[in-house]
């Protein structure tokens, strides 16, 4: 199954007034004294869990989700916002079985990564998901969501994929490769 | 030299008015029948370069920068946006030049990554930088950017840091590194 891009139906650039994301601006002075003026993007949700669901220890479960700011279908790891006073690994298990159908038994926070930080203050959380079991919970998705098993092993060949971009999917991935290799998990 | 964070003189969000990001709003048939509206983030450059400066096969050159988003400095690949009518090898050799003061005799465009592409519309250039010499370009930094030596046998390491977050220079770091030890580069 290959999903079809869906069809825009209209595009307009938003007026000010429906401009939903805040922007903050900081007057900076540097240790030299330099200042400057930076501006940031401040999003409702600070944490973000990007997870790693192992089937086993060499077959990592992708999925393939339509990304608008690229307006094409990207293979990625699941990832989704961690809601207000939820926990990282709860927020991991919910967003695996949203959108991979399946739960995890075994839940490690490995590390933390950034997309944009110049610019973007959200945290992404890195949570390993070992010894996996069946259990679907409907999220809020468009369409059902393609699931697809892929070999650490072929990891070169995902990430020379025209489909396969995305900064901190690729990171995690080589990084459990890694801890797998030395045993560290 | 560890640079002390920049003092923040004042914040602010920004009223609607000031905020210059351009927000697009697509109304979406997805494939399935389903409709939905997705807001993307229209930035003035499309392209983006991130350099992978090799001082030799094992040694990479890493840049220490503030990172506004995050509010600390951050151990980076340099990078920047390609000017419009530049040619990406060209843009990668000026970045090199004015954030790490080195040119590349050899230049390779070997992947292309991505930062939140479910709403940012930009590419990231993935530029191999070998056979480096010395040549300083000034550029528009507030102050002297750090130049940090590392040796891609330490990646993870590298990658446990608390101040080394950035999916997309994790993500061409083991990439490269990959590439190096399989000698196709």
């Amino acid at each position: 199954m290959m999903q079809k891009k869906p069809e825009i139906l209209d595009s307009r650039i938003l007026p000010p007034e429906e401009i939903r994301v805040r922007i903050e601006e900081l007057h900076l002075r540097f240790g030299n004294g330099a200042e400057r003026h930076y501006r940031r993007m401040k999003t409702k949700t600070q944490s973000v869990v990007l997870i790693v669901p192992m089937l086993d220890d060499d077959t990592v479960l992708l999925i393939r989700e339509y990304a608008a700011g690229l307006h094409n279908y990207q293979l990625q790891l699941p990832k989704g916002a961690v809601d207000p006073g939820e926990e990282i690994l709860s927020a991991a298990n919910r967003e695996l079985k949203e959108e991979v159908g399946k739960g995890a038994n075994k839940l490690q926070h490995i590390n933390s990564f950034t997309a944009l930080p110049g610019f973007n203050t959200q945290i992404t959380e890195v949570v390993l998901a070992q010894d996996l079991y069946d259990e679907k919970l409907e999220g809020d998705e468009p369409e059902e969501i393609e699931v697809i098993p892929w070999s650490l092993n072929n990891l070169t060949e995902l990430v020379e994929r025209e489909d396969c971009t995305e900064g901190r999917s690729i990171a995690a991935l080589y990084y459990v490769k890694d801890l797998l290799m030395k045993q560290k998990v």
